[in-house]
């Protein structure tokens, strides 16, 4: 490729080929691509690059990157107040945003992995146990992702809150997990068996006036 | 995701998602994944984008894009000057020089295809039957793509050579397309019908001596 391809290419290729999930096929691809756009176009990628990491903080309040501190979600006040979903990183703010939870989060920061070497003393727990002082938050939702890590996470922090608890440091509140089952537009037959086995756990009454 | 996400986050997120291939859940997780990188690796990037168009020019022999005119294969006497292949791209360019192809090339642009407004006029065509004329060339390979739009562009070309060949502004050359069958490690029963029915109808003598 050295002697076939311009050095600035070459350049801009081996970044893109640096992204997770863009091999040097698409990196090729997508730089001739953007040998298509205009120079102001190619300007607002390389400002957006460079411009990347100005202007953030941390939120001291859910630990959430943002412009100010408190983020715009921690002052809001229209927000629930009593409902807090602790959440693993920013996107997963997003989603339960899209969602349309009306609570406020937490963001740990990622997930206990023995294996990435990533410990409690690592995400945001601590911090979460000193909001739960002020005994404003009545449910705690335990939104790390369904996954064994995400479990593990999620079992470490119940742990923590239960001996502060124990211990009287937080008042009783409740803790709770998202429903685990088949996805929206989903079928059956394609359901993983752990899925459909946590499906079937957690069934409901279908009629409404059961409920 | 404006209340949520910082401006800086949104305006990165913003120009990867315009990447074709990128969706919008790509590009948020492309953002956050660079957010985790330094300083001086965003630099690059920006760096790459901006400079991408710098010192490019086109070789006036084959119209590649490159750093120099003519450029580096052009410029390589060491090359077989009697072949030429015909390709669509610098792409193709990089494609056949990893099949270790040792002739020279001729980039053109693009294909024929009237869906997209691409005529004739608009690809180097007439570069191409203008460089015949020297006569060094005595076999030119139709290395467009094997595609409807490919085939009809090869079509056209092999036409006008054949006419040019006629007027006697050009000698006699031999015009080949690449063969059309299997892919190497691909499964029979996986291949297409007419890719099948190609690879029949291209069928060559199995044993050495009879070659």
């Amino acid at each position: 490729m050295s002697k076939v391809l311009p050095k600035s290419i070459q350049a801009l290729a081996e970044v893109l080929g640096s992204l997770p999930g863009i091999g040097p096929k698409t990196a090729n691809r997508l730089t001739f691509y953007l040998l298509g756009r205009e120079s102001h176009e190619l300007q607002r990628f390389a400002q957006a690059f460079s411009e990347l990491r100005e202007n953030l903080t941390t939120c001291s309040v859910c630990q959430i990157i943002a412009e100010s501190d408190p983020c715009p979600i921690c002052s809001d006040s229209t927000r629930d107040q009593q409902k807090l979903a602790v959440v693993e990183e920013a996107l997963d703010v997003l989603a339960l945003e899209k969602a349309r939870f009306n609570g406020r989060y937490h963001v740990l920061g990622g997930q206990i992995s023995p294996i990435n070497h990533v410990g409690p003393e690592d995400l945001a727990i601590s911090q979460l146990l000193e909001r739960l002082n002020s005994n404003e938050i009545k449910e705690v939702i335990l939104a790390t992702d369904p996954s064994l890590e995400g479990e593990a996470t999620a079992l470490y922090i119940d742990e923590q809150i239960k001996s502060a608890v124990e211990l009287g440091t937080i008042k009783e509140l409740s803790v709770t997990r998202l429903a685990r089952g088949l996805p929206v537009g989903g079928d059956l037959e394609y359901a993983d068996e752990l899925t459909l086995s946590r499906a079937l756990e957690g069934r409901r009454s279908y009629s409404q006036k059961d409920q």
